[in-house]
């Protein structure tokens, strides 16, 4: 019985489903791997240079009207990102290499709070570092591992991965091959991983 | 206390929504107002000349998995449409004539049936009118009516008041000025039109 949690810090509803899966998982008994990959390529590919949040605005304003209630609902910060969307690229890397960590989950969810609670600077190197320092580990090591031309290769094959099991969005889950799409479809997710 | 239910028969997800949109706002003491308009106008102003979930294969395989889930789960029959999207614009007509009247809500949920679960053409007079005279309507006269110049200017004019109001898919429900997108969040904006 596990889950897999693909998420992009880009991705505004990666937010709130990085903030609850790990204890949502725990609860249902479910085990959790942490998926970090890219979005960029995939949109790109569908001819899209820019968040559909941006180049569709209808879709925007509701989108951030929908995140304020979620948010609100989950006792979650929400502040306009100072940019969006932000080029989680470096922090995707760095995720990549926690990913089957004990740092991992909390990394990630210190870079979501950054992105959308803090208005800080993802793609910013000292921002980054400045988490990994506050979790005790050595973010100078760690950066340069993440650029190592292994692990830029690594984040690619995730990303290709994702795009070979039906990935289109963030964040998704994958119970096997069964895949839910939205922090909304969690909870179903979990139950499909309990048969 | 009363929420807007906007709906679009080519429209997949509103399909589980209408089946079930009547019981959940009786059993949440909220009055609900059915309101078909049309996607293609929508879509189309975004560039898009078929649904997006084939213009984007991912997007659409997910969705029909998607589907299957739900409507399993809902104790609802899915079967491919003879089409997808079919052309619901003779049924929205229709469906437009009965929002305010008795008949309006079973004439809807008969035509998801048709579509969804029949493998029936909802583009055809003869399935329309078939549907109507099941529920001991005079269906050449509510044809008749539904095709009167002033009708059709009617539906155009609630889908400009859905694009005005910021509805971009469908289903869509409003509480008040609040939007909600999504079989899904039917239950969020039951809640937020009882607060």
């Amino acid at each position: 019985m596990e889950i897999e949690f693909w998420y992009e810090f880009a991705s505004t509803y990666s937010y709130p489903a990085a903030m609850r899966v790990e204890s949502a998982a725990k609860a249902a008994g479910v085990t959790l791997r942490w998926r970090p990959f890219l979005l960029g390529p995939i949109f790109g590919a569908q001819g899209w240079n820019d968040s559909p949040f941006n180049i569709y605005p209808a879709k925007g304003k509701y989108m951030w009207c929908d995140m304020a209630r979620i948010c609100e609902g989950a006792g979650l910060t929400l502040k306009a990102p100072v940019r969006f969307p932000q080029n989680g690229l470096k922090a995707a890397r760095l995720a990549l290499l926690g990913q089957d960590e004990a740092w991992g989950a909390a990394f990630t969810r210190r870079v979501y709070l950054a992105n959308f609670a803090e208005q800080k600077d993802i793609s910013d190197e000292c921002v980054l570092a400045g988490i990994l320092s506050s979790l005790g580990l050595d973010a100078g090591e760690l950066i340069a591992r993440s650029n190592a031309p292994e692990n830029k290769d690594r984040l690619k094959v995730q990303t290709e991965e994702a795009i070979a099991r039906g990935i289109f969005g963030a964040p998704s889950f994958l119970a096997g091959d069964e895949l839910f799409w939205g922090n909304d479809r969690l909870e179903a997710a979990l139950e499909w991983a309990k048969r």
